[in-house]
């Protein structure tokens, strides 16, 4: 049964674990002292820039939080969505290893506006209040909706002219990007944004998500980061040939554009059942709904998936890049027949 | 090529691919939720005793501070060897998360004792003091000898006795029973050790390490530690079936049994090279000698492996699951020809 | 020249000063192991309760972060009003030192709800979640209002019901009971409050604050976080000097109602003054009121005190137990003239 | 009384707290802006070195970890003796809110030398080790002797010479300066001390230290740290108005001349006490001691002091501004009576 709760409950793209099975043989430099490992960076490099330097790790709390502490001291602020993952889904991971506080916006849709950093951008040089030093944005975001280029160059200028960096959580980077019909640098690294976590996880990977730096100076200490933040795997081989296999051939793309169809599809589906109320744009592979609390009970029984908001009756359905037409159909007729 | 750096640059062993392979099919719960987790972690239960609770992580670093931060507020200290891997190949990550003070022990072999323990047993309730709760030794240690049970429980009792716990990092565990020709059990919670990191990377596995406790008790908050120590998997049927597949059919005692002896072959094989030194007793599955310093550059060229202590010209080879007897025939035939 | 900026820009109460020079001969036992110690902290007993535990520190926000650590571990989170100190006044210290996440509700006149802190009473057992554990409140609150006892009390059971901890940041806790015309207990620890900042450098010490416990346990491991957090005296004599002169004699009441009444006769004084208009009930020490921007800059010339809210033209005017009537009249007359 | 446990159980000098008095009079802006501070702080430049810049804090641990965070990123390590207050005496302090791993080195008399601190210089840009960023001597050490000028100067050369910072915990400095014959510049700063806790507590003071930084750039982050760390007085001017009097008319040399020559003269006079075993240079003011076991207990009894080692009966006697000849007199012949 494949269900709607989270683009990670999906299981490895065969071309992914192809990849693995093919670099299984003989021995490696561990930690990343690779000739894979090598290749991949280079990839990385060719797809975001000659001047980035990239990093792999575990997932995305560590991305993340690797990510504040490379552009922070302690003693700065982050400001960032409420509905932010790094806000509300870490356990406080943020604050404990970079020790920041963060300055949570609340928004509409999960897109931050410069007229709302605002509110934050004073106190500085003032001790008794923490400093921001990073904004962090979500793209796609939390609620499955996708900032323009432009929007995020707006916040990059804003940012840097505030001697600010700009941090992008791009835990769903390649839903964003195939939305928007861009390269994956476009809307991160050459749309301003300084240092991005780069999800695989969510888009057919087992485990490994990379943290690009838009140049070397910011990226100097990551590597002590990175092993002090305990996200330095040894085996390092298996995470850089699965980032191979999904930046060659365009795999990231295909399975985010396949995935942000079938979010649409359902969003489709469902414009004629009077009882679901889509909350949110459906712009990358996710959908928000309001629905009859009776439906909830007998739906997840059948189909996995989580409420977003208990108050509203509000439920999340995600796709990922193996939900099929049929799946899509079946959880339609599914609500249906419960309504 | 196959070296002798490190375990950890061995390959994946064909089974735990194969496991990987066959969950590799629609949709799980994430974080742990799913059906193969839960018989993972049945398995444990049977392997350690059905009173104690495993949790998986990414890697030793991680279980390790976990363990940690499980038994330990971070007013304490943890005595260690000087050798412990947290205490010199971690960067630091058991004082950044925790906040706890390591006391470290010089030894001989790798090996601490009761005696040695025991100068640091004072300043209970002495508030400038960090007061002492944890004492984690290593099984195999990190000079490849391996404490007998007795030892451990000596250690286990004498701990207790003082109202401390006792950790071990397990990195090498397989190897340690396997020399013992005891269970994993016997070599780490039945002879009293309250917290095991236990090791998957170095025996076989792709990633994944897991986190024994003794009692459900001493458990009580780690999933939250876990999360918040960025060291939660997201598509964790990948961790839990590696496990399977290691723990089923003694594949693990099949692996580090291998290793041992391959370690064994090449320490014999080196007896009658006289230039070679072997500084250790070869316990598990590393051979640590003193060489002329003119052959390490020219056998490096050759064979990876790491330089131990440059001082002495002392050197470290570590065998694997997949070191093969014409690897060990190989190397020390290119030895001699250096020689 | 006496201003408005803070209560901690007064002078030493003479009897505080007079206290400490009685105490300044021989010697004492350091880190707190002397008489006057001792009966200080047997003062506190009297006036909180048998039951208590108190501990010396030296300011607010070290009384503050030990309270939240020996209240919650890292992966909590602590509620608070938006406008607490804990969360805009102390650089980040919170959660720097106990890992903790801040949880800021908005409010009008910086006192919270039992309804407000309700919208954080969720994910209760969910790991990717910061658990709440601790709310804490500010008497009299940052915007010089009081807490009504049934408010505390209210708040308290409710919090205690879900099984959290109830903190007062008590700063100004002296001038909330001299405005309740109850007892410092009253409006704390009997009000259910477990643990206070009792405030003594704002109302006429030199140096020290305390913190109260509601009981023994709850204070377990304080001595350590204490030190550790380095908020230990070595000549401690000399904070509990003063707090034994605060609490003798009701100085801390004397003091308390004095800087009220000031407060009160400044907002009066400035009820006729038509473009003056004040923001918030002065229910304590501090008047708010916005103004015209242009009085700003030379009123500051005369008088220091600070701009509350830059875009509301918002300002804050803090009296103390050194305000006099005529630093009131000669205040007023000075707006006047700029007017 | 007047007992030998440590120079922090004397009173305040006389002089100090006619300084405090002297200045509590109206209202001073807090936190360091008034103009007594200005004119503390143009004193310490006049004492170091214009291009020096101070910071006053509340207590030694205070000024040792706030140091520590100005020098070092949590990913690198500390050199330090064993005995060094940082390494034992701290609650790990350093550990928590630096997060660096302190590596200590034995000694006999309290002082590391440059072929002591050799041994940790390894392994730099390898990122599994804690990199050294810092050597802390401390000056006078925990043992009563005092490093010389080309002592410190030798490990400051050696220091720098590696990429490192050399600090200087100097909460007995003015006991060293005072038994080397130099100002307190010399011994520190000028010697190649890059950073330096100066203790006002031990010689005099109230409460209160100081951080000097050998530069501006050093310190450009630091009243950050300081704020965070909750070392930020608000009454400043009381800190302020007592280090002017310790650094005005040389009462800091007075008073360490003074205690040292008590520690002189207790030595002198327990010579011929043959059950009485000096075991360290009386340098400063400590004397160092192995007596009968026997003896212990009946002397604490009348006068107060620490056991240092109890295996070996080695007991602390410490000498203060406020110790008398007659003291010293009463105390020998009391030995003398028990033995």
């Amino acid at each position: 049964m494949r269900g709607f709760a989270s683009d990670n409950n999906a299981s490895v793209h065969p071309e992914v674990l192809k990849a693995i099975a093919e670099v299984n043989n003989g021995h490696a430099v561990g930690y990343g002292g690779d000739k894979i490992t090598e290749n991949a960076l280079q990839l990385f490099k060719q797809v975001f820039g000659q001047e980035t330097e990239t990093f792999f790790v575990y997932n995305g709390t560590g991305a993340n939080v690797i990510a504040i502490q490379a552009l922070a001291q302690s003693y700065n602020a982050v400001v960032c969505a409420r509905t932010a993952h790094i806000n509300v889904d870490e356990c406080g991971a943020p604050e404990k290893l970079s020790g920041c506080k963060l300055l949570p916006i609340d928004t509409v849709n999960g897109k931050i506006t410069v007229a709302q950093i605002k509110q934050y951008m004073h106190g500085f040089g003032f001790e008794h209040h923490s400093e921001p030093k990073v904004v962090s944005i979500t793209q796609a975001t939390e609620l499955g909706t996708v900032y323009s280029i432009n929007e995020i160059r707006e916040i990059a200028d804003y940012v840097h002219s505030m001697g600010l960096y700009l941090h992008m959580d791009g835990a769903r980077i390649a839903n964003a990007a195939a939305a928007l019909g861009c390269t994956l640098a476009e809307t991160s690294i050459k749309a301003g944004v300084d240092v991005l976590s780069f999800g695989g996880t969510k888009n057919g990977l087992m485990f490994g998500e990379a943290i690009v730096f838009a140049n070397a100076q910011l990226a100097n200490n990551v590597k002590y980061i990175r092993k002090q933040s305990t996200q330095l795997h040894s085996k390092m081989r298996y995470v850089s040939a699965q980032f191979i296999a999904l930046l060659q051939n365009d795999l990231w793309l295909q399975n985010a554009r396949h995935s942000n169809n079938m979010a649409a599809l359902l969003a489709n589906e469902l414009k004629e059942v009077s009882q679901v109320n889509i909350t949110q744009p459906v712009e990358s592979n996710g959908v928000f709904a309001t629905v009859p609390k009776a439906l909830i009970d007998p739906l997840q029984n059948e189909f996995f998936f989580y409420v977003w908001d208990e108050s509203r009756s509000e439920v999340r359905w995600m796709t990922s890049f193996d939900t099929r037409e049929e799946d899509i159909k079946a959880f339609v007729s599914t609500i249906n027949r419960f309504l």
